[in-house]
């Protein structure tokens, strides 16, 4: 008889709780992992709400740190016991997309480009929010934690680090650029660290939230720009002699931050797009019509893979990336229930969550 | 008594036409160019149709070649009497954008961005559809034609080759690519040029003028879509596997080819914008909502300077970018409103006309 | 009892004949190929004099076509039967490496770099001058032949066109560029084919033989030197206005392309590196000292994956990479020990030789 | 009469004394400043000792800060009085390599290409110890100082700054690298403080001075690495699990420290050389022989230009760029020949001299 364990599982909108379910068996290219702490990301929320589409059934989760529980006959040079963490997107390396340096993108060995091609953790396959979980493609997803760190230091690395970093590197910010960045949610706060880290110059972080607002001076802004109280464009041009900013990055995902960002980067800026739009979004007349021109405006999603992870870890253990601050609330396995009501609704001031077995 | 000209002048909507005016006067760092071979722009025809705004009284037209007239005291290195053509867009060299990689949007000496930065010529100064033009910041623009290439041969490197073959190389087409180019005017047929130039295994034109689809053919495609007959979003999904371009090209400027772009390039592709938009303009949920993502959307305007316009006569001396059979249509300058009706309203299966004195 | 075959197995300094070895067997993430075509690389002559260490009783080659005899368990849509190449590189798609954007350097699953990384067939593991061959990391590896295509149309993507073309890539050749290629053995011929590829506005192919500067026009080169004749550093300044080549690529592996690449290279320019070295190279003063500055020099391995294969096999099918021409002898793999003393000591005006069973 | 100032005059090996010379007069396209702060480059020190040849009667350095104290007739946009810093190199924009994006090697309107190319100041043009110096192509070379800002504040950003961070960008260096630096005098620190600015995962930093080394972990070193005492090759591989530094940065020119580097970067790493070589030096056989490969080599110059002095300038305002701390020493212009001897003879712990009129 197939052995157990609990794990979160989406039933219907608005539904997900703790079930008891069979435990993932490993194939060949396959490692399980036996979950130590996880959180809930904004897109689990939107799985929550109904707003994303998984198969009801389905496990949770994709945020993980844990231990190596087994591991397929083909992975190599790992063992069990060893801590690690696997990225929110499991590329194969070896698929089209994969070799195209566009890890997001993975279509799998079946050569299959699904929903988000390679997130596949608590989207196409089951997820993480579970005592043990599967890791497809395991040689090219496991990234050893370095030693003296522990799973908080680390775990925001397998998801909104990892993008909100690799925004700023998309947009190739370079040293002394200023660089807006649009919403101080969990990933505009690590973009808003990521432009600080890369040598912007001048960051700018737009919120209304004070809280938010406060953990981004701490994350690196320079300046912050609490949109309510004034005009973020007119603000970012009179920070940078009237031109717009260098760089903006979209954290949010509506029209109205996407089109602020259009309207704030200079000519020949680049917008960096992160935010997962409900919606069509609209460009503004600026960088499309008569009078502006050369603007990129660039999506990204999170690239995956065990050497993305492991460099950034790395600037953990240097110090000078503290995502564990980033923790507002801690809960058991048990309580996630709880913790998916209390993060999608933005209760108490909650910026990220962090579940343990 | 100041010397006159024959200059074709914006006098107000669709009237455009011959006047006697004064001739340009050379300041420190200008050149003063005999006018031997113009062209008529997509542009200018926004001018006539009254829907790009310029000031009554300008003198119109951004590509010329020419001899060299008069040279300013600071500007070395050039003789009266040389062969040359000026790019569309005149960088100054020593601005924010010129020295940020960004020569098209030039704001000039005196640090003033307007509109389209560094174009200038027949839009913010005057222009070259007369007998004389000046050229500002002549130093940095002046690009002699080399020995044995006709005023037809090199005429189309001042913009629309330029701006085309720009397009290739701000999408980074690599060697072996699936381009596919939306729309096939003067534009997107350089553009198409562009693509085999640089490499792509697949040039895909998209268009519904078989006149324009054959010199497409001509130009470097391997395969032309008439769009009227079949759908080119399914074709070239067909034609990649499934996947999508690996960069499509716009080089239109309405909704329909920029949307039809967007949906078909491949996940983590590039959108080349090179229209001119006259309106605001809709991303398509593909790649902003979930399911798709990684997609990049530049614009591109001309990047002006006699190196890059050096370059690519390089390539015409070479036998490798023949632009003469762009041509279609000659006039001279006193039949130019003649020229202005024709090529704007689309008649006789023009592409592009040249203009003499 | 095990299948056997016929293979060139390398037994000794000059001394590498047919040899019945065991067939290769499949482990999970393998295939079995039984090959079809292949030929002998420069490499492979290196092994043969004894320049170049493998172990004895190792398979020689690395540049096969063949047919998929046998599909490891773990690998995923291929089918037994389909036609495919496989490059000189095996990227295992996972390691450090890979996962950098440095598949030559692959230290595969087992994290093992070794000599040249990615280089296993026919070096680190048994190769392709044989009846059957075993492909490791297959997943990343088989790039299926497009219809209408022969062994011979393809066979050359493998390796020396996926390196000649690399060193163009690697350049970042740009449109209009002046290169200029040092030696037209086989790689050499590919660098220029590559050049003219990717858009150069002067192509300059520097040998002594007259039959290979022949072949480099036909290639792609706009003008050849044949260095014996005259002084190539002064040609190439002379044809570039005194400045130098944008990009010089080496292609032989010596001192005197090495520094005559740097001498004839313009500054700020590009030193694109594809030769195997047998002896320490020296940088000579001009770029390192006061005077020069802004030199690149890059040496590039070839990169493999299908992939990339797959790109340069739409070269050909387009009709623009015309490899087949390369091929001036033909043998059977019986006479494979004709061949490498043909091929070896530079006989008959041979340019590439191939092998079929 | 002319009107004449005192400045540092190179007459002979070992020979710069202050003289009464003429003032600089002011073309269309100068400026000339009132220097209020310059300093001592190590190749002034090469000067001195008769290294780097300059013509008798020049006078020396390319280090100022000032105030505008007059305008050529084609500047536009300044002011006399406003305080500035220019660049060791001035490049001019307009010719082949300003517009081919190489400042560095600029030729100037009149196109020659000189020594070093766009190093004028203190070289092919007199410099700037000196109570007035002329600024040439001065509408790309004059930065205002921020408000706020000393001139010991921003004084380095006119060269070694720009060079030791330009070093770090033309590597490329990827959020998380490991680079190491050898050789920590002005440059070798500001390149030490560039890696860190970008976002390496791990600084490290070489030499034999502890003084020196102590002040590198201050600019941002992680790991210090004294020479003398411990093998750095062996120390970084140690710190790179056995694989090397992702990014070496030579910051002497000599033999030693261009080996170790290539002997200390990863297997497709970077090596990214400031030195300035007195000798040719030898490409040790690693990267070049069979065993290694796609390694890149990249010298750098200090690329100049108003617009890149003033992104680095927006780092010291931002608190992120300390460069005052390498004074060690000041001085009056009057006492430049005791500055020159202490300098150039590394006396009494000396890292950066100030010298004001």
């Amino acid at each position: 008889m197939a052995e157990t364990m609990r794990a979160a599982v989406f039933k219907d909108v608005r539904d997900i709780h703790i079930e008891e379910v069979p435990r993932p068996t490993c194939g060949p290219t396959d490692a399980v992992i036996r979950m130590t702490t996880t959180s809930i990301c904004g897109t689990d929320s939107h799985i929550w709400r109904g707003e994303y589409p998984v198969a009801p059934g389905r496990v949770i989760g994709h945020e993980p740190s844990g231990v190596i529980h087994e591991l397929g006959e083909a992975v190599q040079g790992y063992e069990v016991g060893e801590r690690v963490i696997v990225g929110a997107i499991t590329p194969c390396g070896a698929c089209f997309y994969c070799q195209s340096g566009d890890p997001s993108q993975c279509a799998g060995y079946e050569d299959q480009w699904g929903s988000i091609g390679g997130w596949r953790l608590g989207n196409s396959m089951d997820g993480v929010q579970a005592e043990y979980f599967k890791v497809p493609y395991a040689q090219a997803n496991l990234a050893r934690v370095p030693e003296g760190l522990s799973d908080e230091d680390v775990l925001f690395v397998t998801d909104i680090a990892t993008t909100g970093i690799s925004a700023v590197e998309t947009a190739e910010v370079k040293m002394g650029d200023a660089v807006a960045v649009f919403a101080q949610g969990p990933i505009g706060l690590c973009a808003t660290a990521g432009a600080r880290l890369r040598g912007a110059g001048l960051v700018i972080a737009v919120d209304s939230n004070p809280v938010r607002l406060d953990m981004a001076r701490r994350m690196g802004a320079d300046v912050v720009i609490d949109y309510t109280q004034e005009d973020p464009i007119a603000k970012i041009k009179a920070l940078t002699e009237g031109r717009g900013a260098d760089v903006c990055i979209e954290a949010l995902g509506i029209q109205e931050t996407f089109e602020n960002c259009i309207k704030s980067v200079r000519p020949a800026g680049m917008v960096s797009s992160l935010g997962v739009y409900g919606d069509k979004v609209t460009i503004p007349l600026e960088p499309f019509v008569y009078g502006i021109g050369d603007i990129d405006i660039r999506t990204t999603l999170c690239p995956g893979g065990k050497r993305r992870l492991t460099a950034l870890m790395s600037l953990v253990k240097a110090g000078r990336l503290d995502l564990k601050q980033l923790v507002t609330h801690r809960f058991t396995l048990d309580q996630i229930e709880e913790a998916y009501a209390l993060f999608s609704n933005q209760e108490d001031g909650v910026v990220k969550v962090v579940v343990t077995p």
